[in-house]
């Protein structure tokens, strides 16, 4: 099995494939952030996409050091990880008010759109027709209450954002992330061969995810909020896989769309808490509490869909695999 | 292809194998009759059976003349198929709020069973579990107000069930169905044989209904009550189907599992029009309404499940007829 020619050909050591990686994820990460200055608070498009690629690279980054941890400086990459999981974090939270108002507000379209479709052509069985008539009554006014309040969440997040971006926090991190684009602080592990070294890392990720996905509930999802928190982890356990898959040169195209999956899982549900918390507003009408209730199941069911999706990627993904 | 000892077998006239299916339909109607005076206001389980009864002989009978219309008295059919229409209407009515209540309380429980779940065991991720809360807050007002409104209706039914049994029009359906018990009209076209007369009308009632299921609308069934109509069509034109192939004895089981489906249709849709109304009760509290939203929401997501069940079997059964 042990070929003496193909160890000539692979015998990369384990820092020379991992420091390239981190370079160019630190590089992307830099340049981000000087397109983002640049944007200079006119830009708001650019500001947006440069705050995007920001995080992009502050993921793969932190998903690198948290999964070849042990080839690395362990305490310099738990200390830069949590530092970057904080930018992420606070980086994602504009973009994600922004995203989620607009699913809800396109669901509603979508849910009184149907509903206001010609009517007066098809004959009306009796008492059909009154979803419509009470859903329309108050999505108006819902989209109006969920615009009010994801606007002022996005305001919120956007402020946080440029003053988390301002912050000596963060310039430290930056620093961080400058060092590591030429020296990446490897443990004495990194000498030995990628080949060896590398595999084992992935492997516990990889098992991981393979452990996680096994144990997913997949009980209906309205009504089943407390079941999510299993789905979100496979989601970032997908995410830390398809990362050290793309360190080791060997991306997974397969996994995007299953990846995709587990995001509009992710986002469904947060839409579905949305509807829900503006559902508990004071003082609404009960028109208005309908179509949120509407909106929340139509969320919820799309979580179920997006389950269902993944599984479906999933399988196809393990069927190809063998 | 025309063999003449096959005609010596199958040689019964159109009236020799229509009769003995109205005679025994008719024997049904007026058994059921009888066993639901039996019960006399004290058995409730047993009228409620008998009533089932007689509904499915009457639709049968209603269902028979109007497929074999060409090959009985014209006018006589139309005129007890009119009247037995109203006696089937009439009698479903209370059967159909308690089949409803129960959809809607069991779609309640378990909209809240599942978000009543144990949480405390599984860490929640920030702003999940919003949308349980909100609906606990208002289901059990809303199955209250559905208890309420459906109860109202179904003692409402159950009046109209008994005043039409002891009216005089009843008594004129009962008679007629009598007599049909021993003599059914036939026209002139009937002394011919069965297998030519009996299969045209057949195929008319099989080809409206093809024709029907290729023409379903398949859009989201959220907020897309105005395309029910089509379907409710479909269920109709299957059973007509249906009770064609028991008269001429080639029941059909495999359409059974189809118009299940139908029929779930059929009653989620209801039922999600009995939650709109009921959402629209003035002066009920917003998490009320809300409950109600999400349980309309659920019941149309019966009723798009129930289409895609229905297409399933549908397809199973063109593909074995093939």
């Amino acid at each position: 099995m042990h070929n003496p020619d193909d160890e000539v050909v692979t015998a990369e050591t384990a820092g020379e494939v991992l420091a390239p990686y981190l370079h160019a994820r630190a590089n992307d990460f830099l340049r981000a952030l000087r397109r983002h200055g640049e944007c200079n608070g006119t830009d708001a498009a650019g500001a947006e996409e440069a705050t995007r690629c920001l995080r992009a690279a502050a993921r793969r980054i932190g998903g690198t050091l948290h999964t070849f941890r042990p080839l690395l400086d362990g305490a310099w990459a738990d200390g830069l990880r949590t530092e970057l999981a904080w930018v992420s974090g606070t980086l994602a939270q504009e973009q994600a008010c922004t995203s989620r108002l607009v699913r809800l507000v396109d669901a509603l379209s979508r849910l009184t759109g149907a509903a206001g479709a010609p009517r007066d052509r098809v004959p009306q069985p009796r008492g059909s027709g009154g979803g419509g008539e009470a859903l329309r009554l108050g999505a108006a006014k819902a989209g109006a209450l969920l615009e009010r309040q994801l606007t002022l969440a996005r305001t919120r997040a956007h402020s946080a954002a440029l003053q988390a971006l301002g912050s000596a926090r963060f310039h430290a991190v930056a620093d961080a992330v400058a060092l590591l684009a030429s020296d990446v602080p490897l443990g004495p592990a990194a000498t030995r061969p990628a080949e060896e070294l590398l595999a084992a890392p992935a492997e516990v990720v990889e098992r991981r995810l393979r452990e996680a996905v096994r144990a997913l509930p997949m009980a209906p999802a309205v009504g089943g909020e407390h079941q999510d928190t299993p789905w979100h982890q496979a989601r970032l356990l997908l995410r830390l896989h398809r990362y050290a898959l793309e360190v080791r040169s060997a991306p997974a195209p397969e996994l995007y769309e299953a990846g995709a999956a587990l995001d509009r899982h992710r986002d469904a549900a947060e839409a579905a808490a949305a509807a829900a918390t503006a559902a508990r507003t004071p003082r609404i009408a009960p028109a208005t509490a309908y179509a949120l209730g509407v909106l929340h199941a139509d969320q919820r069911h799309e979580v179920e869909a997006a389950r269902l999706a993944f599984h479906r990627c999933w399988q196809r993904t393990a069927v190809a695999a063998t």
